[in-house]
């Protein structure tokens, strides 16, 4: 075994971890409502999200930045699930309790990695929890409208399971989205607001 | 409706219908053999592969271009569905047929957007189906090795499913690796050989 190979062994033993992501489901369905939608195929959504709706991002934002950073960003839900946003009345997706156990699913996974790569994928989901840096900033955005638009597409989805009301989804979601990208929710609230009207 | 509203009507009707991308199944599983692997999901892994392997690739790469064309380098099985590399004896997945079937996916999909996102994204595309720049190059090579790893990992899979050989691999899949990625494959191929000498 070489240093090289040694590194490649760790790069793999992260790849094929990062695998288990594909069986983390998320509360929200497919646009068609189908099944409930993984956490792997949600982050390929996300990612394209970035590159197809860059022009809504602030001059100041760096696209390929947030593509990786929404890439990574769910990781650690290989060891603690995905926490619905609507979920516990909408306590507990940020709570001190989750976040404790976010941050030691990233010790554990990006540890698996080379030292460089595991400092510079970490320092990457730091930088999108913390939702501080215009990249974080426009990531987090994106994370918030992609249920919105499955939810409209498949009838309501999420909002009925856990019976949100408009200024509930306004506080949750409209609220980060409109942080990141102000016309994005702007276009997505008047799509919103008929379902919540009926 | 203002011409930035037709703009996101359009950036959404895309992005909505690629959330089919989810709903096509490959022959590759999960490296866990539960399920099989869909494209979206394998999309979300190669571009994860594309961030960590960085290093495996030519100093002449661009990593976060090839990161974009893995985004968008199976949207035409929306349409078309997977070729498994290995069915037809191997000679599907490259025939004239499924490749002008991939044209008019390309045309249907890509034209959902708007004019300017359309042409950067179908050029991106091309690209990597000619496989000529250096960027293809090592994007294809992310491709071929990523079911590597998944039917490694899951006790053989698709070389089980369709009775591949070692010089059939090396042929359909080695060389491609080997192009853009020659240690990878080096590396993965003495992983692989135990498993055909059994």
């Amino acid at each position: 075994m070489t240093a090289a190979d040694d590194r490649l062994a760790a790069q793999f033993a992260f790849l094929n971890e990062a695998d288990r992501l594909k069986s983390v489901l998320r509360a929200t369905t497919l646009c068609d409502g189908s099944r409930r939608e993984n956490s792997g195929e949600h982050s390929w959504h996300l990612a394209l999200y970035a590159l197809v709706l860059a022009d809504q991002a602030g001059p100041d934002v760096r696209i390929d930045r947030v593509i990786r950073m929404l890439l990574i960003h769910d990781l650690v839900e290989i060891d603690v699930g995905d926490v619905p946003i609507h979920s516990a009345n909408g306590t507990a997706h940020a709570s001190a309790e989750t976040q404790a156990a976010e941050a030691r699913a990233a010790d554990r996974i990006f540890g698996l990695l080379p030292g460089d790569l595991r400092d510079d994928l970490r320092a990457l989901w730091e930088e999108f929890e913390a939702a501080e840096t215009p990249d974080a900033v426009f990531a987090k955005s994106l994370d918030r409208v992609q249920p919105v638009m499955a939810n409209l597409q498949s009838g309501g989805g999420t909002w009925i399971t856990y019976d949100v009301t408009l200024p509930q989804l306004d506080a949750r979601v409209g609220a980060k989205i409109a942080r990141g990208a102000p016309r994005l929710w702007d276009w997505a609230r008047q799509k919103v607001a008929p379902f919540f009207a009926a």
